[in-house]
């Protein structure tokens, strides 16, 4: 055998490993955008979380860059972005597009509906994920679930609710269907960016604002001009949604898009978790920290209207919507069956041990 | 250059890039237990889930190889095969160590105590999940959440409990806590491996028992013996807990540590919530297809009874047993933190909503 023909015999065998290895340490790097600003915990935690676990999951082959609002400087533009591939993913909350899409409203959080475990056996177990998927189609995008805020309070006013007439003219911050709802209702219905929530409250841009639940709302500070906090009907369950570009998905290796899916799924889940703590957290300390908040609950008048708004709306939205009122039909079947369940096990072991 | 030097170099370069690609080829193959049978959905789900995580995630090389209860033989032996190293992990639930060692016993669900959520919440935000791998240390063995069965119905009883006599001297299947306060106001109280509940109160061997809720209870059959169907108290979030040997957990590499710790919680979260799908599934069929199921809750002499065992039972446990009382001191505080939230949240909403 000649010196050459070993020689390249050599090198044949050197790149297939080289290949083999190069392959396996191939980078993927991604961009995600927020709707959010940088620091707005639990939300960028679940962002944060996922990275993390994207990062640990495939030994540090794939990274994903976080570009919260104050970079990218388009906290609602963030499902074009993604639908142009400008970013590969993002994280925000589907009900910010229903002037976009209408499809897309249903999947962050229903008034009078689901609370977070019944919402995510519906999502999971009951074909809401597979609808979810259906409504992003036309724009290229996957989406899953974000993480779950739990039971959002209703809002933060300036003034007490003793009547429908106290809310009629009202502008007042207030995403999603519950929007709607209380347009029907006479209030001039808004929504702001997160980040520029506070500042439209004081200089009276908005009367009133619905944010999230004592975890993440005193830190915003409403309470020093809004100080009347109102029990909540109209976000049982906020979902938010991760929105992943299909092509780049699909440009995944399987073991890549398995690590994806699951640290999106297990991050949502923990922000679930995480609120519900930050929550327990801050409610255990308005009595003693923040004697000036007035806990309320709206007037019984002012809480059938809503209910008789919200079932008038609902039986009337979908029409001419196919998708939409399979949307709704899916979860009003499902809200119907899994309730018994919950009023039979959680609500009535609550009910019992009341203090 | 000389041939030889050339060739030793070559084959220098060759070895290290075979060895970087046999490293990242190396194969981890596990061995995991079961407490239960093969089919016992959902908890065998939540193994198989995680199983499928860990070897997707890891493409394929990480491989978890399932022993259910008749290949073992040993549905309580799986803590100390696990300690023993002979296998690598198992899945049961803490609760049925405590005959072995008492510190184990509050970490799969406390009677009256926290619910699902408020539970995760302990767990992960409020120090549950480190008192548990400090409860575990000395067995070395690493425990982590296994799935939540969401609120458990109260059991099955050939007749109707109408007070206290008719409690005393029952022999009951009913582990945990619960079992102690049970105990205590006169049953005959005992733990029966799953596979054996059913033939059990068929022959008498038990006259009652508690299993899970009515996604898993109807498939057993019990309704067809044990007519009366009680509503909970005693179980309100029950978690499995998956085990794992320390010393093989710490050979594996960061990443597959990483993917394995990830599959476990995930597969955890989603067992939950696959549990609360099938429970509503179940019980919105009890009615129509299973009209000899007679619901009931125990009357309030009954439950006051509990309660009081209960408070009695907790106050005098954990005396000279400091571990046991950090775990019980630290639950108490956390139950006592959170429910105020709960309140305020879920129930006062599902409370509003009730038909």
């Amino acid at each position: 055998m000649k010196f050459t023909k070993i020689a390249v015999a050599v090198v044949a065998v050197m790149l297939t490993f080289a290949v083999a290895a190069s392959a396996a340490e191939q980078k993927v790097r991604w961009k995600l955008a927020m709707t959010w600003g940088p620091t707005l915990s639990p939300f960028t935690d679940a962002v944060e979380e996922m990275a993390a676990l994207v990062e640990e999951m495939s030994n540090g082959n794939f990274v994903i860059r976080i570009d919260a609002s104050n970079k990218h400087k388009a906290p609602f533009g963030v499902l074009d972005m993604v639908k142009l591939g400008q970013y590969d993913m993002a994280h925000s909350a589907s009900y910010y597009w229903k002037g976009k899409d209408i499809n897309l409203l249903p999947f962050t959080t229903m008034p009078f509906g689901m609370t977070a475990p019944e919402q995510y056996a519906w999502f999971y177990e009951g074909g809401g994920l597979e609808l979810m998927q259906k409504a992003y189609e036309p724009f290229g995008v996957l989406s899953f679930p974000g993480g779950n805020t739990g039971n959002q309070m209703g809002g933060w006013f300036r003034k007490e609710i003793k009547s429908l007439d106290d809310l009629k003219g009202l502008k007042m911050r207030i995403p999603g269907f519950a929007g709607e709802v209380l347009a029907k209702l006479g209030l001039a219905v808004t929504n702001i960016a997160p980040g520029e929530l506070y500042t439209s409250l004081e200089r009276g841009t908005i009367d009133a604002l619905e944010w999230v639940g004592p975890g993440m709302d005193i830190k915003m500070g409403f309470h020093k001009i809004a100080p009347y906090y109102y029990t909540g009907w109209h976000e049982p369950a906020t979902e938010l949604q991760f929105l992943v570009n299909k092509k780049n998905f699909e440009k995944l290796t399987p073991h890549n898009q398995a690590i994806l899916k699951a640290a999106m799924k297990l991050a949502s889940y923990d922000m679930y978790i995480k609120n519900y703590d930050m929550s327990a957290d801050a409610w255990s300390k308005i009595e003693t920290e923040y004697p000036n908040i007035k806990i309320m609950t709206f007037p019984e008048p002012v809480m059938d209207a809503m209910k008789k708004a919200n079932d008038e709306l609902l039986a009337d939205y979908a029409k001419d919507k196919p998708l939409l009122k399979e949307v709704l039909d899916s979860q009003a079947a499902y809200l119907k069956k899994v309730r018994k369940w919950t009023e039979m096990s959680d609500y009535r072991y609550l009910k019992d041990n009341v203090k």
